[in-house]
């Protein structure tokens, strides 16, 4: 390998300061090492969470859910495993040393993957063998997004057949937690947005109803517990509003009703009055899912391409690396489901 | 039946005000409607609640858990089962309109059962049928707080073999919860209580450690994760304080530590950060332990027949109906486990 033990330079978008666009720059991409691989990257999709305020007070490669091929003569696709997120999200850019160097300064790793660039450092951890034929620039979605969302409504909410189910916040995620709750058989699925122009999309990923709590005065928990006569069965939150977090919470059923936080925000606690749960009700979480993912994303990807899993339905842009910082806008303003960005061409 | 059909004047300790005294007095018991049955009250035990604020705006018979035998012919021994106390919490003093009258006024139910009074009319629902040998002295505990600890363990949590619990709080429930984590076949229960002297009762119903968060400068969650490498698998909250569910949730361990909030409190939210869940617990809640009463009380109590569940031991005063207010003060002083009141002698 011609590149083996020596630095690459390659194309990187670096955060140098937290709030302010992404620069393009050309950095240095140390040699991994022990346990450690070196990988090109070829197709990414964009996600967002709200980090924790230090998250981007270090300059940091913001990378996310990567798929790439490894370099040198394995010739097996991979694609990124965080299993570890559950660890990695308090650890963030510790999670391994950062290989990167720009400008004479070192570069922080972010997320343990660091993947707005066209070479990165993981650990072997973090990549799962997947099918070679598998388009790239398609399965990177499950990296990220998918899983979490259809593995909180199988893994973690273990959503039964016949049941009804409430999908708060129709994101891709909250779109996966839909095609989740209809692959476990859920006989009603209501997915809840004030984005009238999120129903149709719900509808695609199997949701049999649509509520905009915007066209109510009552509570939403209220017009959910009419609507389906004293509860859902199972409630999936995707926003990331510890508001919603309730909302999702008081939609439940009592006896054995069950939600689960799947949106992301660690500024603020949620809370519910105790009798909430005393009534019989579990409130539950999860990361990426609930999915192992060395050992499921290559599944998850066969289920793809045995076309019993929606991918395609996600991407409503695809662009390249030098245009993320458009692609961020997109995102922060909603006007995207998921963007891939080609960073390496084929 | 001498008094089929008529009404009945006997003794019983009404609440005529919020926080005072009960009053002995004379009242009038009218006979049971459809679906109802009048019921000798033979013992009671004592347990308490933090009571919304207008549980007590009505003078009401305060009564809980009783154990009776049904007037009458039928000569079987019955026992309160409150598996509608999901239900019955909210709306409890209208679960059955009164059967009581005292001085020419209408005198309330309470929580469905009212036995404070010798004589009672409670829906059929809520008796069991329980072993005639059975001692209702001794018996007459399993109508809740034994059931609710126990069953918090055994169905709510579903503490499994060889697991790592804690308990906070060593009431009679919290004891009941040690005593259901060991059925289970926890390897370690920990028992939580700043009242040093409940260390010794905790061991004799199991428990392997005792911790009084009074000895730590640490949070008692930090102590226990340090006690037990990261946390235990399942917690038990038995005390009915917000800051407590959240020390309980906070001390299970990531990936899949279940909390559960047995003890009772509706003034406060309770709260946490979403971290908390996201990173793999659960929290749950359970009324009666997740038991269903009649079909579930018969078998405790032949469990306490063939001394597979102590009893006895949490009783540490026996009293009569008349000393009703001396053994509430008991209660309130935390100055004894559970007091039983004899209400009828045999």
């Amino acid at each position: 390998m011609a590149t083996a033990g020596k630095v690459i330079k390659c194309k990187a978008a670096v955060a140098w300061e937290p709030n302010k666009p992404l620069v393009m720059e050309e950095i240095e991409v140390a040699p991994p090492k022990a346990n450690e691989v070196r990988i090109k990257v070829r197709d990414i999709h964009l996600t967002s969470t709200q980090p924790r305020p230090y998250s981007f007070i270090h300059s940091a490669l913001a990378a996310f859910h990567q798929h790439h091929s490894i370099l040198g003569k394995i010739s097996c696709k991979l694609i990124k495993v965080n299993r570890l997120d559950a660890v990695l999200l308090e650890i963030n850019c510790t999670y391994i040393s950062s290989r990167f160097t720009c400008r004479g300064k070192k570069v922080l790793q972010f997320s343990g993957t660091s993947t707005f660039s066209e070479y990165t450092v993981v650990n072997q951890m973090a990549v799962a063998k997947i099918d070679p034929a598998a388009p790239l620039d398609k399965v990177c979605l499950i990296g990220c997004g998918i899983c979490t969302g259809y593995g909180a409504a199988i893994n973690t909410a273990k959503v039964e057949p016949g049941s009804t189910c409430a999908v708060f916040g129709l994101g891709a995620v909250g779109l996966a937690a839909v095609m989740g709750c209809k692959a476990a058989g859920a006989k009603r699925i209501i997915a809840v947005d004030i984005n009238p122009e999120k129903a149709e999309k719900a509808k695609v990923f199997g949701a049999t109803d649509f509520v905009n709590p915007k066209d109510h005065s009552k509570p939403i928990s209220q017009v959910l517990s009419e609507m389906t006569d004293g509860g859902v069965d199972f409630s999936l939150e995707c926003v990331g509003s510890v508001a919603v977090m309730r909302s999702a919470l008081e939609s439940c059923v009592k006896g054995w009703g069950v939600s689960v936080i799947v949106g992301w925000t660690d500024l603020e606690d949620f809370s519910a009055r105790p009798l909430q749960l005393i009534a019989g009700r579990t409130w539950k979480g999860s990361v990426f899912g609930g999915f192992k993912g060395r050992d499921d994303v290559p599944g998850m990807v066969k289920a793809y391409m045995d076309k019993k899993l929606k991918v395609d339905e996600f991407i409503t842009h695809n662009m390249t690396l030098d245009q993320v910082n458009d692609a961020i806008e997109l995102m922060k303003h909603g006007k995207c489901i998921r963007t891939v960005l080609n960073v390496s061409p084929q």
